[in-house]
């Protein structure tokens, strides 16, 4: 990488979507510039690089602005191509995109509405939250992650959104989801996941992640 | 193309979801078989090859299932080399995916909705995806295309959605979003589109297809 390569990235320390991509960019060994976002006071330069969506994250790579988290993953692997993040087969890479999209489409609405309810309302979303999560469990059977023997693109989406976000708010709120009982592949793959270094150099730290989320969960209430 | 490979798509005759996958494959000239599924009584094979989603568009290949019309389309381009329907630069290929999220989440939510309103709260509809419209007038500046000389992976995306679904749906309410006046490349983009054999042979029939979204629209009203 030459020395005059700019890479920064605009994200938020709570965020798994900004976090997948700090793992993605340590994975590569790609050196960055990280500026911390406050949604409730957007920096000027936020709104001038995504005036769409106003959104984090925003990778910008020598002057060149990428937005949504699943769109900069595919760019970083193109660009950076060793240590692939995708795997190399068409098949297992469209598995992984179909799966990522249902951790960040599903299984992310289902969590997040979750916090907002009383007991009754979330109940039922969590068992629907379960069903989902049983897709993940089956996808992991003979492997110690997604990627195989090695994190690849689901480990990053999905780890940075389930185990280090959606369950600790869950856990703020007294309910534990996913049991070592239901689901002992995927309490595995998190067991594997906190020993990698770049994943575990991007996991927000955990007392203060739980009390973010559930002050995320009041205000989701009070909507 | 060896002569044992199964190509079959699950499609529906009005979806642009299957009819962009549709316009990929003859794109790449890869023959398949194409099967008309009804969404009032899916097929027990839909069923089976997507029971998360129970959507289309489906495709199966030599055995493997892929589903998302954006996973299948990115499927197709990894398979079959030829004919590549993303850019090769990362970040061009970042962009168009980029602009595809917009068309398939922002301006078909937009849209979509702005069938079930009354006129007053389809104006306000209509005027944010002008807005919306305006980020896709200015990504064609010197291009005939979304992908520069040919037609590429945002042509099919937004070719299949836009004019081909959505302005049939208006055009059936009796209301011009997309003037001439408002957007000249636009326009234009649309014109070339239409000359191009492998999308005109993917477009629904216009009389039949107004039809549909009317009744489509009326649906949505009564729910």
């Amino acid at each position: 990488m030459g020395k005059q390569e700019e890479v920064k990235l605009l994200g938020i320390w709570a965020s798994p979507f900004s976090r997948r991509i700090e793992m993605a960019l340590k994975l590569k060994g790609v050196p960055y510039d990280y500026l911390e976002e406050d949604l409730e006071n957007k920096s000027s330069l936020l709104l001038a690089l995504n005036p769409i969506h106003k959104k984090i994250p925003v990778l910008v790579h020598n002057g060149k602005t990428i937005i949504e988290s699943h769109v900069i993953l595919e760019y970083i692997d193109e660009t950076w191509k060793h240590n692939p993040i995708l795997p190399q087969d068409p098949f297992h890479r469209s598995t992984a995109r179909i799966f990522a999209k249902l951790v960040d489409e599903q299984i992310v609405n289902l969590g997040f509405i979750s916090l907002a309810k009383t007991e009754k309302g979330r109940d039922v979303l969590i068992e629907k939250t379960r069903e989902l999560i049983k897709c993940l469990e089956k996808e992991l059977a003979g492997n110690d992650y997604f990627g195989g023997k090695t994190v690849g693109y689901l480990d990053l989406v999905a780890g940075s959104m389930i185990p280090f976000c959606l369950e600790r708010a869950w856990e703020g709120m007294g309910v534990e989801v996913i049991t070592e009982k239901m689901f002992p592949r995927y309490k595995k793959w998190v067991k594997k996941l906190e020993e990698v270094e770049i994943v575990r150099d991007c996991i927000p730290p955990r007392e203060k992640h739980i009390e973010h989320m559930n002050i995320m969960g009041e205000k989701l209430k009070s909507v």
